[in-house]
């Protein structure tokens, strides 16, 4: 079969480290964690989220940040994500690589497009949010440090509803002219549906015009994930955020459950014939795996009919 | 939202009774079959697949067929479909409205896309189930029923693994020479992937050429039967099964889970603003009243998130 996208290929972003991972219960150690991250690099993974600098008391399980980036394999051809909600992130970031050490290769940097949303997650209201995040831009870049940005709850909010196009694409317009790596569009909450990723993404093309690569991050809280996935592929994206089994949610945002399965992504993209650089077999083995650590069969279906 | 494909209202046929209830291992009551029938018409289903008239060896939960369609409610805006496997099938379809009852308004016809899984499923090659189905369906058009056919496994065979498109063209050729009310594709098994959809349908629409409409049957093993629905919708099919909660599955197909879920779908079709007559809030009213029955969480996410 032939690919029936604009790409022969696409990129996963591995995000179940940190954004799977954030919202389990029980406090995964460092080494579980580690082992983790190796077997994903062992399964093809070459962009990993790794690790969010949010205040320990928000979020317990990412306490262990810099432990955990103390110890990632050395690797040049794998890219490590540490998600950065302000300022001080980017600061806990940098210092990761201070001393010459590996650290942290790129800064997730995240928006929120929802004035009360934000206030809830990270304290920012949106303009406060665009404000934010331009200085964080630039500060990364003038230290060294790659950037992308994603923007969140692009598709609808737990407390205001719907989001509007507009506001997602004004903010879009505000950080592209920061010129990150690339700029991400997230279904924080699973609301989304195919017909709305291909207006939206549709836009965000139009806006970018291929000068800065387009990503996507999708929750099946309503089974659409996947669909929505397609339809980003069809629209353009390049760039898709995935954890492993569909591990994931967000603690503050109301039913929201797992990232779409990287698996499930997987098993679709590769039968319509484009290449991912993952193998399937091996993820499906680490999700078994690390299901039995976690005591619990893990959301992806891929993986369960295997 | 406008909608982004072809039809701006689709047509669910609520396969719950039949394709959901088949493979449950405790057989459910005449009376709650009924209830469940009745609940789904209250909530806008308004084309039901109700029972199969399959060997009550092969099906047990299945034998009670005729009690079931007799009890069915006598409703004008309502299409009740008797799965009918061969000749046998659609006598005992037309047995039920002998002496002036209403009995089964529509004859399910299905013939399976491999030769080894067509002689599991229903002791028929292709090419015997080509004239089987043709038979039946001038036997039962003769009698006064309307016919529909499905084409099975359609998408991979769980024996054979790949179907060819060719394979499926040629069945739906000599089908469509018989004029059924409608053909569908149906993914048995929860192999197929959104590009391949476009593909099948993409040729099914060519062949067909409008002349008789198009209906889709996917299960949701691997997760993308609800991009693959969104696939189908984009190319032109109009008629889309479903089950309440995702029950199903095909006792005969190794790893075959259920059906895409009714609520999953109709959130997906109505946020998109297509028209599909269905109340989704009541749907989910009856995914938990029936969860309650079978003591268990039913797979839809929607039903879940709710």
């Amino acid at each position: 079969m032939t690919a029936a996208g604009p790409n022969s290929a696409i990129e996963l972003v591995e995000v179940g480290p940190r954004d799977g991972l954030q919202n389990e219960p029980d406090i995964i150690t460092t080494e579980d964690k580690l082992a983790l991250i190796n077997r994903m690099i062992d399964y093809g993974a070459r962009r990993l989220e790794v690790a969010s600098f949010v205040h320990p008391k928000r979020v317990p399980q990412m306490a262990d940040a810099e432990d955990v980036i103390a110890g990632l394999p050395d690797r040049e051809d794998v890219t490590y994500i540490g998600l950065t909600l302000n300022k001080r992130g980017v600061m806990r970031g940098l210092a990761t690589r201070e001393g010459g050490k590996r650290g942290i290769d790129q800064a997730g940097c995240v928006i929120v497009a929802s004035d009360t949303f934000g206030q809830k997650n990270q304290g920012q209201t949106i303009a406060e949010g665009i404000e934010e995040n331009r200085q964080m831009i630039r500060f990364a870049k003038a230290e060294g440090m790659r950037v992308q940005v994603m923007i969140s709850a692009a598709f609808g909010c737990p407390f205001e509803g719907e989001v509007k196009p507009e506001t997602v694409m004004q903010i879009a317009e505000e950080m592209a002219a920061e010129d990150p790596e690339e700029i991400a569009l997230a279904d924080t909450i699973g609301v989304g549906v195919p017909s709305q990723v291909t207006d939206l993404f549709g836009r965000l093309g139009d806006l970018l015009g291929g000068r800065i690569p387009m990503r996507c991050h999708f929750h099946d809280t309503r089974g659409t994930g996947i669909a929505n996935s397609w339809a980003a592929y069809q629209a353009g994206v390049s760039v898709f955020d995935a954890s492993l089994g569909g591990l994931g949610g967000c603690p503050f945002a109301p039913n929201a459950t797992g990232n779409i399965a990287t698996e499930d992504l997987i098993y679709m993209m590769e039968r319509s014939g484009i290449e991912t650089g993952i193998d399937l077999d091996a993820a499906i083995t680490t999700n078994h795996w690390f299901g039995d650590k976690l005591n619990r069969k893990l959301p992806s279906l891929v993986a369960r009919a295997a």
